[in-house]
């Protein structure tokens, strides 16, 4: 991150957030044998590292909006690093995906445990059972991060109504994300419907929780729930350019996964449209190929640069960049100017980033 | 059901849990196609059958402390039972159950869509990642049954950290439940903090969540939340008597399929106790032994009723059932009569119950 505003509200939140986490986790923890192993890995899973981007966007839009410095706050903002990381929890499981943020991911982990400890014949499916308790004991935690705050309980009440409709968006775009590889016909259009449910609205309600508790106006909200929904398409579209045009030691996945996972990201959408027959056969071959080359992915790599698809892909997410920073001013009473550098240079590191 | 309280609470409350289930199910389903399909199933899934016995004993909670006729009152009522329908999703998986309500379980539905419609070659992965994202769905299905209604703040706000305990619990005694069968040392008292977490719990905040809304005084909500517990506890034995003393056509699944699991019920954990060295030894052989036979679960069956297992868990269950009964006068102002007897009612159903 090269921004100033943006490190500098880093640098002052994390810590915070950081804190707010090992409290939380540390007074809701049951200690009782097996259950309390159960915490134990729960945490060491979300220590493990993170951005932590979501809970400092909660924290910048309750200041943006002019909500004063309590202590509860950072305690509420855990909520949604909570969420996310159950839903990387199940996620993993569903993705079939062994290793999260340089370890074994939650579900290999117990697995692993239930094989060396146990001895168990079935330990996969152990480690798979743990995977889905994880996952559910990190959103009722998330929840708990809101019910235990000192916050009025109109404003309990509305950050809890947020959290369900993130988490219900999660799960909607999951749903999504993994029937799209089955499905021939998926539009651009129904790769934004999926981009807002499983990457923007986790986001959205973040900034929107925070300016409930920092009691917004409601066109404050809508300001910062537009922002939100552009810069996180921006994030997701770049997601997808990194992950077919990222070098692999930086991405830390192999290159072209989704093209051998069939994904319908945006820039296989556009390339199923803007390449010519001979070549869309190729692409429509090596969707969902799990044996697909390296030099497979390059060859399909260098026609979307041919045929523009990268450009197009570059284009939007400079585009919702754009659109995401002005909507910032939409806001009546305006934000707080500390606070909006923070959201635009946010939204520029989302386009920046490579990794 | 014989008991004439019970019955007629079934009768009048019954129709409004599942008219609010559907009013619910049909206002949040997002209709937009592949997640449209998804709602489908879910609600097929809860319609299936189900006794509903824990949102009514909700609805009898708020009336028991006077709580005035409202109809936001079922909504509200449904949280505990799309939260209980969630945990079922989720436990099939883990219990690789494969028949539910007399039809598939959830992810075995999903597993036979893939296969059949989509041919695809993961099937069973892509059942299993559906039954992870149904259960999650309904997850928060039972938050927006809570944050749609039209309670005060304060309510709502109490409620949902009611819903968040229950959902804690359930996982917590899921993760006891489920290594149980791997550790030796299960005592009765482990086995009732397990039985408190995992069935006990949302039982218990089914009743709070409905003294809640109607405005109960705290002697009130101790009195019925102990009644819960034990109550509880009481259900659970029974459910363990019947799995190994039940007809099978009437328990509809196979007798001993706990000692073939492993789990760490009740009968099994006194009978440990209670066995001399050979027969002891003959149960932790057939413990976790899938190939274990009908005679040798009779014979283990006929040892438990030799040594006196049976007898001490029907003693177990009659007691609780008379705590549970007992505890509801603890309540000041006491509860209304109807409902106490609707309550003692329900209490000695659960262990005259015969599947």
């Amino acid at each position: 991150m090269s921004s100033v505003a943006l490190k500098g509200y880093v640098n002052e939140y994390l810590p915070k957030i950081q804190e707010a986490l090992k409290k939380v986790l540390n007074e809701v923890k049951l200690r009782y044998r097996i259950v309390e192993e159960l915490y134990n890995h729960v945490e060491e899973f979300i220590f493990r590292g993170g951005k932590r981007l979501r809970p400092i966007s909660l924290v910048a839009a309750y200041y943006s909006v002019g909500g004063s410095e309590v202590d509860d706050l950072y305690r509420v903002a855990t909520c949604v690093e909570l969420l996310h990381n159950a839903s990387l929890i199940h996620d993993d499981i569903i993705d079939r995906d062994t290793i999260r943020r340089g370890g074994p991911t939650f579900h290999v982990k117990y697995a692993m445990i239930f094989r060396d400890r146990y001895g168990a014949r079935d330990y996969n499916h152990m480690g798979l059972s743990f995977g889905i308790i994880g996952g559910d004991l990190l959103i009722a935690l998330g929840m708990y991060a809101i019910t235990s705050s000192k916050f009025r309980d109109d404003q309990k009440a509305r950050a809890l109504e947020s959290y369900m409709r993130a988490f219900k968006c999660i799960v909607e775009g999951e749903c999504l994300d993994i029937t799209y590889p089955y499905v021939h016909d998926v539009s651009e259009e129904d790769y934004y419907r999926m981009v807002d449910l499983k990457t923007g609205a986790l986001f959205v309600e973040s900034l929107t929780i925070g300016a409930i508790l920092g009691d917004a106006t409601e066109r404050q909200i809508t300001a910062l729930r537009r922002y939100g929904t552009y810069a996180a398409r921006a994030f997701q579209i770049h997601d997808d350019v990194l992950g077919i045009f990222g070098e692999e030691e930086e991405v830390g996945k192999p290159i072209g996964s989704d093209i051998r996972e069939g994904r319908k990201n945006l820039l296989i959408i556009k390339a199923l449209e803007l390449f010519d027959e001979r070549e869309r056969a190729k692409l429509l071959k090596a969707l969902g190929n799990p044996q697909l080359t390296k030099e497979d992915v390059l060859e399909i790599r260098d026609l979307m640069k041919e045929r523009g698809v990268l450009d197009y892909a570059l284009g939007k997410e400079r585009e919702y960049v754009g659109k995401a920073i002005e909507s910032l001013t939409l806001a009546d009473p305006p934000l707080r100017s500390r606070e909006v550098e923070f959201f635009k240079e946010l939204a520029r590191y989302f386009i920046e980033r490579r990794k």
